[in-house]
């Protein structure tokens, strides 16, 4: 019989930073960080993690937390965690692991969460152009659901999950992924596809001893200063899964997981209660503390038999998983359109980050009308169960992007009608999130055809 | 007593060229094209359509139709329709057109369709560059499912929509999309964001008089000349709603289209049996012709009310809809994902359109080893209920998209498990789409990494 | 290639009485009917059926056709059809028969349909005993949805299906069928588990030439009176399928009957736009004229093989079915209990049926706060997509029944809040449905505690 | 600001006996049963419960535990809680409780459960008269699943609920329910409507001194005595809730209850992680130790606004409640058909326990053949999360009742296809469940058809 309660494999305590948990997290990958625990193919086991920040973030009224956010201090990851079979064989490079999402929570005693822009000088956000200034919500748990005391009259169902999790690189995919995120920060801005439409910067955050944090390595040892010079950052989804923000990697989710070394070396964090599709204020999940309950299997030869690399090595695979039966339902649906146009009038060719853009900005100008500020909206896209869809790729010169909404999650009728939105008494404002400053120069952009409506 | 019965507004005969039906079609988008037809609000109609090309394809297993379509000829839209309400006052510009598709299906004793990728010197296809051949796949129709003799061992329920409805640009508006897509084209390729990694060409479709329609209007009148050469091409979508070839504008659904011109000049086409988001293949969907009962309202001084405009006039608004409760419902998901590196192993930055190519060629590398060929494969995600989501677009440099298959229209177990994909004895071949050759010079992308192996 | 559209092989003329019809249906279950029509395995053909009263019923706001309905006469069939194989052997005695029911629709230029209770004296219904009069409303359909004149405030999307549907028995089963039937109405009310409980009589419908039409058996034949005497009521479902009255037996449904008879002998009829489970007014779905597009397999042998009888003789066996996967969507549901303890505070043991009705009771009850009449609402829950619970049926004395009613097919929100249900201006009264008198002498059940509200 | 973390109110410790625990259970109802706890309106706290045997049951190999179960020591329930608002004035007679289920789950370090048949001298359950012996599957949880090494093959998503929860009942509402259900008893099998088809026995659980344990209430107090003798037995559902045994009643859903004494007095218990429509084989949901989070809100006379009370008396109403968005998904389902004719072939009028009690045996001996004992199948359909529907009450005789599977819990395909279940290799047999003997003289049901078949 096996045991019939999780092992309590990693444990986190929200209260004390990083470097005083027990087994101590890391916050870049890298094939020469030690795995901290080890698992059987089978076991049911549990894994704790701290929020991605490591604590920055308050439970309180300021965003300030978040206008200072120390980014190269992320995300706190647990593990890595090394993964054999029932004959004690680890996992091999080649192999595919297979990791059942069992069960996710929050932390017990830390069921709270919070969703953030970042200040446009220190990380920004999809449409950092247009709100420039850091901001913060807190959200409290009633069990499934999550409502916060800045974004009054909205309500829903969590689709918990982990923001990131994935395997640990071997030193040649390490090695591709530094130098083509090198590569594109010195061509710069002008030799990216998007580098006038969207503003957030850097375009790509490389290697960083300062902050690095690296597990059980001996932060004295002789390595050290190696490792965390060439470590690659955790921002980015990449060939081994990471922080992928996939929203629908919930309860009851199957992940298939390339394997680049010796015992896959799993590691987890960033846990979201829930995030919308795109996670577009990019501190912009529902960001909180949490457990995971897993099970690993090993399929051999997995890579090979069900992975075809595209790319110009073997390496450049992809993960892939099965969603699992337990997503909240909603049935009714308000949804936006946009369209690769830009905010100046330029048509831009088949670009679906523009389109979603556009799609965004429709939903947050729409549902600003029923009371909401605009940036009570921005945030919630970021952590409600929204759905963002690439409609149409092939339709030149436009993309079209979809972003649907459940109605459900108001607690009003948000759908038009005649007679217009309400007004006059009938329209309940609902203060606002927390907000900062933006001291920085770059400009914000404008709503050109309502700069008229000003004079 | 309303009739109990949909008033039959526009009839097609699928038989017949576009330009022997009774109340003609037209192909492109001019707000001098004159209504057909008028209806009042809450009056439930019934409006037929001819499949996009106007019977170009034929059902047959050859894709040399296909392969020299004439897209100058295309999409074939019924309408324009007039609105007006119960006193007879038509709608406005400024309103917002509330269009309830009722119920929509294939036309009787024409039910069938078809999907097909163009050649890659005569339009393309989103992966154009690994499949430059004309392909062709036909579909029957068995009620609500589809299957297909040249996609053996798949079968699923249509979620019926048109790919394009939209209402009539004003002078004004139409001098926007036709400014803003030369100025595309004039700038050519390298001003473009994605000139290097889509290859779809031309990048926009400009005014071309050659194969225009103008429904009603006189082609021997004094108008014609100046309408066909400035009335803008369907392929897009655009502000006025248009090809967008949305999958969820299906059955009972609730669209809210601005009005540009007096009475909205409302028009459709493109009807779709099916098709994924993306509708990658590019003459995508499952093509057909169909019918559409219909519903309008209008909402008066609802385009100021519930859309804000963004960009440089205030005719930049998007559409917007809500989703009705009878969507095909599929439970289980096998979902693959893409990030913004593409074929050649370059980064690019949080772009959404290569993450999703990334995520296609992901899919139909795995599932070709249940059987298929790969352009079987293409053709499906196509014109399947599958989802592409925009997972995430906040982590530097990586866009995150996924792609979400439904496991049970397929007769086989598509999921990864030990001992690999079938082999042998168990491995089902399944015929092929039609093909034609290529004949044309661009060079088709390799798969680097595959390459070594062949030696 | 198969034919692409599907072979119409019964048509019905809604205008037309049921002996006016080209092949005319019959209504009686009898192996001796002959059947009118032979299809192949494999083909996709269309069968129309006219309702089930063979056109009894107007579309007017009166329900004295209701009241003097006459249910000798009824429900008109189309067919038997008569199913063998593509080597031309027949489906035999012992084969399981694959009904995929692929499309359902109203007939064209015939889209309404109507819902009633019958008088107490003739038909009644589960609430007879509440609700003696005989009362109707009349539905139109805006493609997918229905709307009463009489019932104002709600629409909801119908799950189309066939509420009758079977083989034809064999004569060993016919017989089983007529000497039960028969034990029971000679055995009387007092030897019923429910006679005191629920009201509509009689207990059964026992074989009666009076009404009854045979289909292409000729009425002056020698045959005619034998088969007309022993024929079956089509009134309740058996082992051959029949009037199951299931709402799930709707688009992309699989069912599988048993054949009894060589050819099987397929007859169908009393679509229905919508139900709800239980159908409990009796004349209880959106009763209409309708098509269906059908495939049928076979299975050799299936019968022995799949189903196990139960009962006195292999015979007693029940069908089966898949659902498929195109059911309307609603995530918000207010649920009602019932407990098997009826009006007069007696207690059942485990009754499943005097929990229901209190279900269905306390839902009028609770509905009727709304501004509908009771009347009102027992038709609305006959014939919406309401669900019929059996939740708990093992704690003993205590049947436990839910019913639950999808909260969106409402104008206005229905759940419990603070202040109670609306009153005053607020509270929106909304006609009724046509109602006749009741003239019959039987007692109407009173609710005790109401009683001495009056005084 | 509210506390962030639900207050941890009434805690269990699964590894003591029920009188060993801080805050003491209770296993009867009863007005005098004094409050444990108090919570104020919106508080989210959390209760913690044992299983309903209080330990009685072990997680091994044998069914004696279950045979030799003592049914006068259950259900054990936490509570009671006694509810006031923000200004300290408790629930009042005539207010409904408004009860949000925020979160359910196992109790950590207990994450296992059972699933039972009683032995038919023993409590029985749905079919006791087709399964007399004692029966018991052992379910561990991972996370989301359950699974069981007593049933191996299936696995599936919990919808956990609490089996029982209510409020107390005056002392009038208990009289009530001791005076129906003694003369019940009183009157005996020949007077009960379903005596001669359902086996399980006594027909109700009268009040019972010997096994009770009644909480806060001094044992050795002068009240016990009376209170043990009149206090109601907790096996049934009633007008205060209960045991509904209502699979729905899961996380995010609201309950409203009515309010019979002051301060409401909520008690729950019975945590089932998941349960099948009807609880089939009685000790039939997974049952489980568990812990619920939970908010509570009051509205003021709610009881008079909302539910009509249907009886003698204005304590004769049911609960309501709202389905929460989180139910898992399963889209493909396999439905069994039962009418009301019982096993001997005998007829009964619209009786919907014999109904269901046919679709059940045809499911359980459909299940069988593909390599599982019926009773193994018994306990599955008792606690997997498949569907019970009350198809069809009105067309006499039959009562239809449906039972519908979920196809994705099994790990074959058990669709029928030509060529029959699986036969030899083919057919992989699956163990058994721990069965005890029946030692009693009551007959066994036998299937009469299949008698012969022996010869």
């Amino acid at each position: 019989m096996p045991p019939r309660t999780p092992i309590p494999l990693i444990k986190m305590d929200p209260k004390k930073a990083p470097w005083e948990q027990e087994l101590k997290p890391h916050n870049r990958w890298h094939p020469d960080i030690p795995p901290v625990a080890e698992v059987q193919t089978g076991d049911l086991f549990r894994v704790e993690t701290i929020d991605w920040t490591g604590g920055q973030i308050r439970d309180d009224d300021s965003a300030e937390d978040i206008k200072h956010v120390d980014l190269t201090r992320c995300h706190y990851l647990s593990g890595p965690i090394r993964v054999k079979d029932a004959e004690g064989v680890p996992a091999q490079p080649g192999d595919l692991l297979v990791v059942e999402l069992c069960n996710l929570g929050p932390l017990p005693g830390d069921e709270w969460g919070y969703t953030g822009t970042f200040d446009r000088d220190n990380g920004g956000g999809f449409l950092t152009d247009h709100f420039p200034e850091a901001t913060k919500a807190i959200w409290y748990f009633d069990g499934i659901y999550a409502s916060s005391r800045h974004i009054p009259g909205v309500r829903f169902a969590g689709l918990i999950h982990p923001g990131l999790i994935g395997t640990a690189p071997s030193p040649e995919l390490l090695q591709i992924w530094n130098d083509r995120e090198r590569a594109l920060v010195e061509a710069g801005e002008g030799a990216t596809t998007l580098g006038g439409v969207l503003h957030t910067r850097p375009l790509a955050l490389l290697p960083e001893p300062k902050g690095a944090m690296l597990g059980a390595l001996d932060p004295e040892g002789p390595a050290w200063s190696r490792v965390a010079g060439e470590a690659a950052r955790t921002i980015p989804g990449r060939e081994n899964g990471g922080n992928c923000d996939i929203k629908n990697l919930s309860r009851g989710c199957k992940v298939y997981f390339p394997v680049f070394v010796e015992g896959a070396n799993l590691s987890m964090g960033d846990m979201h209660f829930s995030q919308g599709d795109g996670e577009v204020s990019f501190c912009g999940a529902i960001e909180m503390s949490g457990f995971l309950e897993i099970k690993c299997e090993i399929l051999r030869g997995g890579m090979e038999q069900y992975l075809t690399p595209m790319g110009p090595t073997k390496l450049h695979v992809q993960p892939l998983f099965e969603i699992g039966p337990l997503e909240p339902r909603y049935s009714e649906w308000l949804v936006f359109e946009g369209i690769s146009v830009d905010e100046t009038g330029k048509q831009h060719y088949l670009d679906a980050t523009v389109a979603y853009k556009r799609a965004v900005l429709a939903a947050i100008d729409y549902l600003a009308k029923f009371g909401y500020t605009k940036r009570q909206i921005y945030l919630l896209l970021s952590c409600c169960p929204c759905e963002g869809r690439l409609s149409g790729i092939v339709d030149v010169p436009n993309a079209v992007a979809t972003l649907a909404i459940p109605i459900a999650i108001f607690d009003q009728d948000v759908r038009p009608k005649a007679g217009g939105p309400p007004v006059g008494p009938r329209l309940i404002t609902r203060g606002d999130v927390a907000v900062s400053t933006y001291d920085g120069t770059k400009p914000r952009t404008i709503n050109m055809c309502m700069c008229g409506a000003a004079h």
